[in-house]
């Protein structure tokens, strides 16, 4: 199987060689001098044999819309297109729709594993046509761990479920690391607790709370154990705010996702309005002193 | 009617004064020299006329409790002790059972009305037996504002009940201030929005959400349009935590209470453990970049 | 002043007799034959002085598109189209570009204080241009309260931000509900409270909580004391979310109204499929039996 | 090595097992005749070799303060209780104290992994001195998993702080499972969702959400594919509220875990108050009907 791939950051360019380690050939497409196989889109099509299978891996919104504008017009009939990247599932029936006035067809697969993903193998999510994703299975097999297929890959679904599933499973990552953090944030605040990373690192084998997310943990507090070098600025990237979109769109309360994302928004503030006018209300009414700004 | 009230600051000082003009006669004793009507509580306790009334007024727990254990010592049986501080609701009946072993009489009373008391009256939470209720009544009618009784006082129950009534109020207080202070930032936020002082001013008349705190935000506004001079950090004084404690006690899930409570402490922190984990575990998975501790 | 008023709902109804009480000339429709005052918008806008002033006030989203795609094939250039619903503030920019084709002006208004509104007034927040707000101003003078124009209508800014104001409005009022709802369960969680309507009584003059909803409160605790008749099922009917989907947006944390907002989604739920989840879970690690399915 | 072990239900039964699997001979006593070696605490404490080592294993609170009450009375100076139940850190000070009148010694192990734990061993957290913590050690190497000590076992601080660390894991624990379970919701909800056990499935390997409450999960819908057997009812145990306690004494916001541990209040409520008042407001202020109490 010879496949292209666009996009080769810090997932795509694992991806690719994690799918030459299997055996399949892949042309992969990335602006970036250093690590592209091919100068242009155009290249990366003529490299292909027919019927091409080309995967995408770009940022979600804008540059993706791009590249599937540019691959419409450029795929012929019969190719398959997959989106990888974390695009909202709400995209990917505008793709589908467009590819489909050029007979091209169109898969979503929702992509976890992080950088770890190259000796992990990835976790996949795929949502289209049971024959589309059967043309690509030898490329999830890939991907993904070894042993059993249904352990790190699912059919969840049409066009659109695979990057639902993905970002579903991106809200409960908040959720998790929100738990931990808070957990770490009351060991820490503890002066009894002599041995915090000590304690993170016993709760690898045994105990309820043991998860990759956790290994990571120990592994960060190695590095540097009172997280000194780090500030508590924290970004989000887009798939939080969807999950509670859709909670709200289907009415689902979803408090811990939700404390999640605003955490890392209130990590992001240095001088909140809010709490402003909490102190400003707290001396208008009871002649609490504010404390003056910096 | 003449009484004792200990303690003089924010609150005791405008109560004194709100008395007197309701012609009660008041004996105050403080430790601040400035303000006190006599040097000590022996004094006080020797200038009222039995059976005697004496309202605590000073900041809850060790302080309150050094109060109550002095005029344990020095009232006499068929004396009324009245706590009209923030204790918790706890304290009470420890309080009444030491007090009791004197035949000295305890009832609780919240108040609630800051340092707008003194003009405005205050509103009054009292709980207690209806005998002593009915003895402290002229007191309770002088503090609270003119009108119908029930608008303004409640007997809410035995010793304890009024505390607690209290610090539910307080808990409410919490919840309001901080949905008030989303929606400002909500509009701070926006650049849509022109006139943001004068959202607020129009509020006061007609609209669901007007109230005394919408009227003070005004006024802070019309201080301090943007509140530049204050700072995000928000302190909090105790009755908060209680009603989250309580809520816990009896399972009663009270979300915005407690966000707000949560968003105080957050205000305070600079350099959040938890939000540093959370930075830290993106970079482990994701290879996302931290931001440099400052 | 002679307007056209569309929509005769709880809210049209009552603002068509509060202005005429004003001496404000309305002619209203609505597909309610008991209600309205002509039998069809054709007659409504045949009865209208040029350039004609038209009130819409009917249900945000399809029935707001349809009422304006009709007014903007019916009205003239020059005639002005003032949409007092509660549409989201997104619409507004779509409505104004539609209407502009035909040289229609547009302005919006939000309008608070609900069935009260007849003999109360109502609050207005308003966004369009300085000239638009000039000429509607007699009947926002009209359906304001009496008093200073400020205390009860805001030019908030351009189109949208007057709905956006709005919203903002509603996201409050949800936190502020919401606070006064879990004090409420709090104090009937507690056995020492003996008196908890006349504890909520008690908060409408002089406390810091008083507020127009805490004296609905006391109203409906006068009707029901214990709430016995209701159930516990809360609709939502939109600002709630937008105010939420906005705050995600602006990157603005809003835990109190989000909280408020996922209380009433659980409200509505019989068989969460997160909590089986949970006691699934629980059932699973630790043996603890599960509640049977009723 | 023979020890006693106090406690033979859900976890010492296992814990019996495990510990005798790896050659240390256990004294267990039970109130169940069933399952007990002895028939009374006097009959354990004579069957020990002196200096004796008891692990109690009981129901945190009255019934753990009883047998320690028994033990202190009946156990020698130089013998050493550990109390691995899961107790209220705040109890083991007051254990410690009353145990030292007598010379008996005391350290405090918190113990994760459920009915699990029996297979693939315990997840450790010790409090206590040094010398009691090196005499136990036998004990803990028995229960832990293979492999590295550090990976299984801690000994996080003095008295108290391994039974701290047990209840912030299990603080942790709440919000995982409310996060899961949260994503596990938005799948439910989505019709384009076409395999949702698949899906869950299909994280266990290569995701950033693998876990083992992520198998547990896969388990449970293995055996319920829609968990319809389950009730929506979830019980709590103590350490979720003492984490939130504790984090309120702390002033460490913890808004996942909370919001967690009041979605297990809510799903216990028939009948809110809270929601009931809600509904009740909306009917007064805007005339939105109420549903009927059932």
């Amino acid at each position: 199987m010879h496949i292209g791939l666009i996009g080769l950051g810090k997932m795509g360019f694992n991806m690719r060689a994690r799918l030459r380690e299997a055996g399949i050939e892949v042309t992969g497409f990335d602006r970036n001098p250093e690590v592209t196989d091919v100068s242009s889109i155009d290249d990366l099509v003529a490299a292909l044999p027919a019927p091409r299978i080309v995967w995408v891996m770009v940022p979600s919104g804008a540059i993706t819309d791009s590249v599937v504008d540019e691959l419409s017009a450029k795929l012929a009939a019969g190719d398959l297109l997959i989106d990888g990247g974390n695009s909202r599932f709400t995209e990917d029936q505008k793709h589908t729709a467009q590819l489909a006035e050029k007979s091209i067809k169109f898969l979503d697969c929702g992509v976890s594993g992080g950088v770890w993903g190259l000796q992990n193998g990835y976790g996949l999510m795929t949502g289209g046509s049971d024959e589309d994703i059967e043309a690509a299975m030898p490329i999830f097999d890939a991907l993904r761990p070894e042993g059993d297929r249904a352990d790190s890959f699912v059919h969840v679904g049409g066009v659109g479920a695979g990057h639902y599933a993905k970002m579903v499973h991106n809200g409960i990552e908040y959720g998790l690391m929100q738990s931990y953090a808070e957990g770490y944030e009351l060991l820490a605040a503890k002066d009894i607790v002599k041995d915090l990373p000590g304690t993170f690192r016993a709760w690898q084998k045994g105990t309820v709370v043991r998860s990759w997310l956790l290994d990571l943990m120990v592994k960060a507090l190695e590095e540097d154990p009172g997280l000194a070098a780090i500030d508590d600025y924290v970004e989000d990237s887009g798939e939080g705010r969807w999950t509670v979109e859709e909670a709200i769109a289907s009415s689902v309360p979803v408090p811990a996702i939700t404390a999640a994302l605003y955490a890392r928004f209130s990590s992001r503030e240095d001088n909140s309005p809010a709490m402003r006018m909490v102190s400003a209300l707290r001396n208008q009414f009871g002649g609490h002193a504010t404390k003056p700004a910096k």
